[in-house]
């Protein structure tokens, strides 16, 4: 090597050390230069030249001594939390959601409404949403690194628009993207809320260290996020996952229920309740309804949780001859009561497909898996800006 | 960085640069130390030596000058092909193919020959045709730096065998990979033919470049390899793209056609043959008899590749939701002839998805895809295993 291939190696390998440093700082803390020796591999002076620097930048921090063993007590370092902040934002037909963490991930606040009825009134209540939460944790709007806004639909980049959000009305507009750009700032991405979900999963509910699974959301919309590799698949035009429009055997076809996609037609929580109301029980008024009745063996219930299985049995043998996944996470408002009808969903797969079955579980996170995947995702924006700011340049 | 570290990195940035001037050596040969300093960013003292290594070990020559231009002709470089070579293997029920290429990825030889019946004899036969291929081009056995062997099914890395090899009877036997492994040398891997067509397309077909594609396989089995952000996804099991299992509406039914597959029975060579048969053409005994007489708009064999179709749409409207590839690529001894049905299998699809619709094209590699898709996936064996060996100890 030259001596200018050594010097900007050197200054590479110390951007790297930076990350490698701040990420363990990040997973450890509170922790000290003995144990970052070990984990890293880097020598006792590079961790402790790399700690100084990024305690000069205000990414990391002393927090005290570590006591109770033998001789010295060492120095301890943890992230400054508040070296950088996170809004992650949900957004769907009945409910926003908006979620506000630090640097560490750790939550500051959190609040949910009901949904607006017109997107520009979507808009407003999202802006203040936001406004509400940062003036209530005393957190400055220059400090938020990074927004991920979650709604259903596809963010194309080429239009900067949001497209195929027909559960979101107006979502699609050509002025809705520059106008939360404009009300919520620059460094903000768009996300279809089940690929969140998807992220959520993996960063905080069961997706944690598996390489190959299958979030399945089942509400009033039905869609599918996949983990790949360890990597979310959004596809060519951002719609893998987009299994609303699967075709399946349905007494409710027609143009609106193509448009709006077969499966999703039958399968989301209208569909069940269409069914039930097919079969007999008309009383039913909401998916709820319909499991709680199916629970207490009402017949018409039971049977039209069984034409449900069916449409999901159709929709996860194409996820397995396709994917191969290694667990299916089911979620929504609809999924998430499905941990009796696991076993036969299963039983149901093994009769058709001769392929090894994933394990189903049904997800942890509630409410909160599009809001966590925004965290996560917002999470590894922010940290990289963050590094990136603190770069000499 | 302490000295140490600096060591250690300069070691690491060594390999490195190994690397990257082999990878520059290889796709540019001709090349010369100015071209590889412009393509590769070192300078010109570091290119200098690493060629200097890579010859030192045999996997770069120096080619002749460079003529025309003014001045003094510079040294050109190439890698030396005989370094090492590649055997690709693809076996099926009736037809065995094997590939010798150099570490250049230059085709040396080539044999194809009808397939013995039993599992036994096919791996003799195997056996026997590298042999021949090696003695006839003086290639030494032990320069084979690998071989890569694409069946049908699925290999068990836990198990050590090969399943779901339904098309190929005693193929699955516990026996067979340690025979095979005897027979040709440790360095061999095993890997489902479909996967190998499709990584055959993206590296010398209509997926170079390609991030997302999918490649359909339709002849006398059904399945499909997909590449997704650029790497081939096999799944949790291994059992990614077996297409063939999904349900589709058909006469043929019953547990037979539920073992081997419902989409495959009803739209591999032979169902496509059935349902000729069902619509009144029994004179065809063959897939080319039916797709020459749809040629000809002899009205039962219009009506076979319509049903033909609606499996196929079934089949890709999976591909679309989940997927969401950029292109797919129809291969194998039917799906080559689909050539007059690419506008009508899109205009299916776009009247029952309001997504964006993949382009789609008829594979132009012919009966070679799995063989060259082995050949790829050999030749980043080989070649890594070429430059471990030429690691100092």
């Amino acid at each position: 090597m030259t001596a200018s291939e050594v010097a900007t190696s050197a200054a590479f390998l110390r951007q790297v050390n930076e990350r490698t440093v701040f990420k363990r700082v990040l997973e450890l803390a509170p922790t000290s230069v003995t144990q970052l020796v070990k984990e890293t591999g880097l020598s006792k002076p590079t961790v402790g030249l790399t700690l100084a620097r990024l305690e000069q930048v205000g990414l990391v921090r002393k927090v005290g001594l570590r006591t109770g063993a033998a001789g010295r007590a060492p120095q301890l370092f943890g992230p400054r939390p508040e070296a950088g902040w996170v809004v992650a934002i949900d957004v769907g037909l009945r409910w926003v959601g908006v979620l506000l963490a630090d640097l560490t991930g750790t939550i500051a606040g959190q609040s949910r409404r009901r949904s607006k009825r017109s997107a520009r009134k979507l808009v407003d209540q999202i802006g203040d949403m936001v406004d509400e939460l940062l003036a209530g944790t005393d957190v400055a709007p220059e400090s938020v690194l990074n927004v991920v806004v979650g709604s259903p639909g596809v963010y194309d980049k080429t239009g900067h628009r949001v497209r195929h959000a027909s559960n979101l009305p107006g979502w699609e507009r050509p002025d809705l993207v520059p106008t939360l750009r404009e009300r919520l700032g620059e460094h903000i991405a768009f996300e279809n809320d089940v690929d969140l979900a998807a992220l959520g999963e993996q960063a905080y509910g069961l997706g944690r260290g598996v390489e190959n699974f299958v979030y399945l959301h089942i509400g009033s919309g039905l869609g599918i996020g996949a983990v790949l590799g360890g990597r979310l698949h959004r596809g060519a035009h951002g719609t893998a996952g987009e299994v609303a429009f699967l075709p399946v055997v349905t007494p409710a076809s027609g143009p609106a229920a193509l448009r709006r996609g077969l499966l999703e037609t039958a399968a989301a929580a209208d569909g069940l309740v269409a069914a039930a109301h097919r079969h007999g029980l008309t009383t039913a008024t909401r998916a709820e309804d319909v499991l709680a009745a199916a629970k207490a063996e009402e017949p018409a219930a039971v049977r039209a949780m069984a034409d449900e299985l069916d449409h999901l049995t159709t929709a996860l043998a194409a996820v397995m001859t396709l994917l191969d996944p290694e667990l299916v996470v089911l979620g929504g408002g609809v999924g998430r009561h499905f941990g009796d009808y696991l076993v036969p969903l299963r039983q149901r797969l093994a009769a058709l497909l001769p392929l090894p079955i994933p394990a189903f579980a049904v997800s942890a996170l509630g409410d909160d898996a599009t809001l966590l995947g925004g965290l996560a995702s917002g999470l590894r924006n922010a940290r990289e800006r963050a590094l990136q700011r603190a770069e000499p340049v």
